[in-house]
């Protein structure tokens, strides 16, 4: 075992304070791991202010995750000390179910074990995430960070950006795809980014006409303000996809009506009832109305190989560990552009005296 | 023009009586057909008593025609007189369009031109269908009828048989994919023999155990009952396309929790606006909710070659023109295994003292 430290929440109303705990000795397949950042996702505040009634305390959230290899164990060739890494929200899975077989180990038919608030397959331990000094992964849920991928920024890609690119991808947009995207935040400013560098024509769906410079300055082509019944209108059956990452439950109807024949509406925010649509808005162009959750592993390494090759980053702002109260009282009030990304070196201050217990 | 005759209704509360009327002159792509059978589809019913509030009045429905080509226009290669032949749903469209282009001209951008019930796009006279002794239709949307079909049974693959192949090709259905027929009606019971013909592992979705030997027999392997709640637990996500029949609004929910990861629940039967649905089922396996209509030329032709070649038929009643009245009441007590088709040979009878009017 290994000390560690991490911010962690006690309970549904306690802040994020900073917590010791160990993390096991490393199996033949495990990959040690020094974080050196850590993206602030939507999940870990839903996550340990028990917003979905199955929290696991201590709550130590982070599944946007960059660091440098410290260790492996024996039986692990593909990943060395020293190199850098990365891991996502997922850290084992049965692999051996369809699902896992198919490179979609996030739908495991046995369920994965996420990168925190889940428990060890092995040992039954609750898993820790990356709101902390170093992490402990099996090596196959372990990424290669490339080489010209600022490691400061590529955090956010682990979630948000592997979120809006599995969707992507699915459809096959490239140029010629038209793709709106619904919802500009953490994820809706990768699946701008995204589409855009995979050559589609990109409109971003809003209500608020303020948002336009900054939808623009991201790749966007243009703005449809989805209040502007004459706009939509003239929008009907145009897009592609509609890549909806709107984080609440809303009608989708609307965004319906802008699909063309054989459409795609694509769900991955809002995980809640929505309102009742029309099968007619389905059946008369053949659209579809799909679910997606984050993506499978090497669907991720070729996301992060892509932003390498294309220098596609998402837009950050750092802060340190200390921070993360404050960071999730300003997401709750979508002040931030478009992510906070932890600089897990500010941890060090939790050891005036013992420089040595942060390598990065 | 040539003096047709067939059986219309003149008002949402009148019964389909004789009724004579005039089909155009040949256009240079024009086929004339002399109709043989016409198949009695549920739409047939809604639309001459106008459930859809868009019926134009004579109302003379039919959309699943096979007969004999008596004439060509002179630009027509394809089609010789003396050849079987068979009519769907469609019978003009743009011809220009996206969708038109690829195939799919049943979602035509600037509407396809229906059978019945629509207006011709070059002289803009009502469309009026197949419950008739001859119908003049554009060469391009005039199928082959392969020998070693049935004429007889063949009918209703121009509707139902096509609406349940397109999604179950679209799909890639064949050895290995788990399918469920949700519905076993006109529809639903061609589903069931289309994915079995296709190779695919098929259940019967249904709330009565009494249509188990039924489902068997059209070529199901089981039946699972939707109210055992035990048997649809055991079912949760084992099908890769649940292949929705059902004609009226009803809860997909149920259905949803049947589909596999990357699983399609295809709705083709209901149009109506559909009971929320909670997006996790969706989003945590990568399902889609589609909608489904008809099919392209192309495919429809693909589908009778298809049945040809594996001698799958519809399940027919043969009924006299004179019987439609009493097959609509039949219908809405859903009282038919699983078509009624008009053998038109009985509109003879209208002219007694005229055998050649009706050539067939």
């Amino acid at each position: 075992m290994s000390r560690a430290i991490g911010y962690a929440a006690q309970g549904a109303d306690t802040p994020m304070t900073a917590f010791h705990f160990e993390r096991r000795d490393l199996r033949p397949d495990d990959v040690a791991i020094d974080i050196l950042y850590c993206g602030v996702c939507h999940s870990d505040l839903h996550q340990v202010r028990n917003d979905w009634k199955n929290t696991l305390y201590p709550s130590l959230p982070g599944h946007e995750i960059v660091g440098r290899v410290t260790a492996v164990g024996s039986d692990v060739g593909r990943f060395k000390p020293g190199q850098m890494v990365a891991v996502g929200c997922l850290v084992d899975s049965c692999m051996k179910c369809e699902p896992c077989c198919g490179g979609q180990e996030q739908y495991c038919s046995h369920f994965p074990t996420m990168t925190y608030n889940s428990k060890d397959r092995r040992d039954g331990q609750p898993t820790l995430g990356g709101y902390s000094d170093h992490i402990v992964v099996r090596d196959h849920f372990v990424l290669s960070l490339p080489d010209g991928l600022d490691p400061k920024r590529a955090a956010p890609l682990l979630c948000a950006g592997i979120t809006t690119w599995a969707p992507l991808r699915r459809r096959k947009v490239g140029p010629g795809s038209r793709v709106a995207i619904a919802g500009l935040g953490g994820l809706g400013h990768m699946g701008v980014k995204l589409a855009a560098g995979l050559g589609a024509d990109v409109t971003v769906l809003t209500t608020s006409p303020s948002k336009e410079a900054d939808a623009l300055a991201l790749g966007a082509h243009r703005v449809l303000i989805t209040k502007d019944k004459a706009a939509m209108k003239q929008a009907t059956a145009s897009f592609d996809l509609v890549l909806d990452t709107i984080p609440v439950a809303h009608d989708v109807k609307p965004y319906l009506h802008l699909l063309k024949v054989h459409g795609v509406h694509a769900i991955v925010g809002a995980i809640d009832v929505l309102p009742p649509v029309n099968s007619m808005l389905l059946v008369a162009w053949q659209r579809s109305l799909e679910g997606s959750m984050i993506g499978g592993i090497a669907e991720t390494q070729e996301l992060l190989d892509f932003c390498a090759e294309k220098n596609i980053l998402p837009e950050t702002e750092t802060i340190d560990m200390q921070d993360i109260n404050e960071a999730f009282e300003r997401m709750l009030k979508s002040d931030v552009k478009y992510r906070f990304v932890i600089d897990m070196a500010s941890l060090k201050r939790e050891f005036p005296d013992d420089k040595s217990r942060i390598s990065a």
